[in-house]
């Protein structure tokens, strides 16, 4: 008789966004009248750059066209465009990655939560915390967290690496041995970065016993401090020990247009086994490709235009962290984040939790942020904004927050 | 230390369509004279429908203005996609199925591999033998399946259901029970259907037995058999028992364009627990929508004109279907499939086997099909021909054989 995989069971209520969104859409049916900001989801605003709006036109075009159709996408993405991110983002930063070490996916999302599929079913894994939540309820569904304890608000078969203010948000190098290491920098949520000095200490850490690391870069394209690595790649012997998960969601806007990428060294091996060859043959069996009209999109992201374009996005969310900062702070609030980030970490207001905070804003200011405790027990008491909002919106909302 | 998921050094050999690729490519490497056709992956050679091109057009201009972007979707798939296809794909057959109990993905190939994370980790699995090769391999990475078998070609832990010219290519129910029943009517590789009167059988069966069944109609658009159901779901108790998948790639000439959706009855559950609820956390953890341009040229399908022209599509490869099926048959050759399908599944000459066909075809007629045996040790003595290609392309590859 069929039975279901029982980790599934085991997950603690509804994946945070989706649970975000249902009180939103509960306080909306209620409340038709308000007019709700959101600085909640990472999701972007700005329409798609106008050198990616052309290439899609064109992609579509050759679609149309049976001389220049394109049916199923060779496995790991389209060459053109896996030789522009070895041209584009590596190569100018003195990595060298090769166009067979990089896969093309729909999105860091999908990719992040895959990943795992190639390790052992009782690897001992590491996340920050508070930590992007699909890092940890993918291993929660494959079996490898343990059980939920619902008053510790942990998983008792997990690593949590704390970040908080008293270490800088920054992870410690963690007292239980893991077999792979979960790291984002610069970091949803807290937004917080470290020194590349510090992060080879984590690529000396993984390759002294044999750890692995899945690193986050998604949101490379907003570091500006010089002293940060864009790529872990960036630090020696990471080939051996790191696995690196890119999109195109926000720096290009692809939030809902889905492009990312993962590369995966060929040097990174176990027991002779290629860790590439394990993920392009789960590709191969599970995944059939991004869209060929959309890895024209991100293709055209790499061109002199788009690049210009997408410094500008960039430079445009910027410009709304350096206001959310700077207000919060002038109001008395302690945050951090919004430098080399899109993300803004606050502190709540003395006795008041995560949810609570929440609530207040989303009821009294009609302003939607996310529950720092909805990435982690050690995110209560914080809370997130995005940068990702409308200039006008989010000075809107900072005014709504200012008469709370 | 990082140790990796052993059961991925427990699959044979490559994905079959990537040796297929590779070997190909070794030819035409070696030959680079040689213009060789290829009636061997499924994949489609018609440019996309005019009303699916407008739509993708319209569907980007909107990417383009802030005031109609997109960011992320809702997770699930749009609701004027879902309620398309609750509207003309099921209301018509008289099937109520709700738009939320459609799960918008990026196609079958993904939907049919992930689909069996919901499943017990040691649900005993059964397919037809020949089979669609990602049913099997999705769940040996999860290591259901138990070993390979290098002699017997086949997993020891897995029932398989032999369809072959004995049987008119339909399985029979299996002797040991099993958890869950994957089915594939029109089928792949074989082409061959059964009558709603026999599926009917598998749906009485299953509820009886407490099987799930994973019925992938992929294919249902070239179905012409008044006999022959589009949808499991027209059997009754099937939606007690069974998860539909469907693609857009094959009736609308979306296998370079990624887009399919799963159907998952509210009544289907297991001790209480909705299947439905499970796959919706699986996507929202682990999966980000497919892209919001390719959700409107799915939408656009349903149109009037966009019915028309996918009918004409279906038309436009099945007239290959007839001629491959007719000529072949005129050579004496023993064949079966192209009815009610795009495949056309022969019988090899006395004396040579599935690869030894694949081998003379490529090199002596530089025509590329497909082994019978990569689909499963009872597809041994069997070839695959698919009517996805250009009438004059089809045309040419039967004058090779002829010459052969």
């Amino acid at each position: 008789m069929f039975s279901v995989n029982i980790n599934f069971l085991r997950l603690p209520g509804n994946y945070l966004f989706s649970t975000i969104a249902g009180k939103v859409n509960e306080y909306k049916q209620a409340n038709p009248d308000k007019s709700l900001i959101s600085l909640g989801i990472g999701d972007v605003t700005r329409p798609l750059p106008p050198a990616v709006i052309s290439a899609l036109h064109s992609a579509v075009d050759e679609m149309a066209d049976a001389s220049t159709f394109k049916g199923y996408a060779p496995d790991g993405g389209y060459a053109f465009l896996r030789e522009a991110i070895s041209k584009k983002d590596y190569a100018p930063k003195g990595v060298d990655i090769s166009p067979d070490e990089i896969f093309v996916g729909d999105g860091a999302k999908s990719d992040s939560g895959n990943i795992q599929e190639i390790f052992s079913p009782n690897a001992k894994i590491a996340v920050t915390d508070p930590v992007y939540p699909v890092y940890v309820d993918s291993n929660a569904i494959a079996g490898r967290v343990g059980f939920f304890d619902e008053i510790e608000e942990k998983w008792d078969n997990l690593i949590y690496m704390p970040c908080t203010a008293d270490n800088c948000f920054a992870p410690q190098l963690p007292g239980d041995k893991p077999d792979v290491i979960y790291l984002c920098f610069p970091n949803n949520p807290t937004g917080s970065t470290i020194p590349k000095s510090e992060l080879q200490e984590w690529v000396d850490y993984a390759n002294t016993i044999g750890a692995l690391i899945i690193y986050d870069a998604a949101y490379e394209a907003y570091i500006s401090s010089e002293n940060v690595a864009h790529s872990i790649f960036e630090c020696e012997g990471a080939k051996t020990c790191a696995i690196e998960i890119r999109s195109f969601s926000k720096n290009a806007g692809f939030t809902g247009t889905r492009l990312g990428f993962t590369v995966i060294p060929k040097e990174l091996e176990y027991n002779g086994v290629k860790l590439r060859d394990l993920w392009a043959r789960r590709q191969g069996t599970k995944f059939n490709g991004a869209p060929y009209i959309i890895q024209k999109a991100g293709e055209a992201v790499y061109s002199d235009q788009g690049q210009k374009e997408v410094r500008e996005l960039v430079e445009y969310y910027m410009e709304n962290a350096r206001l959310i900062r700077e207000t919060l702070d002038g109001m008395g609030y302690t945050v951090s984040g919004g430098i080399d980030a899109p993300y803004i970490w606050m502190k709540t207001p003395e006795g008041v939790d995560s949810w609570g905070f929440f609530d207040r804003l989303l009821t009294e200011a009609n302003v939607v942020g996310t529950p720092g405790s909805g990435f982690g027990p050690s995110g209560e008491g914080y809370f997130r904004l995005t940068a990702f909002g409308t200039h006008e919106n989010t000075k809107e909302a900072l005014e709504r927050i200012k008469r709370l």
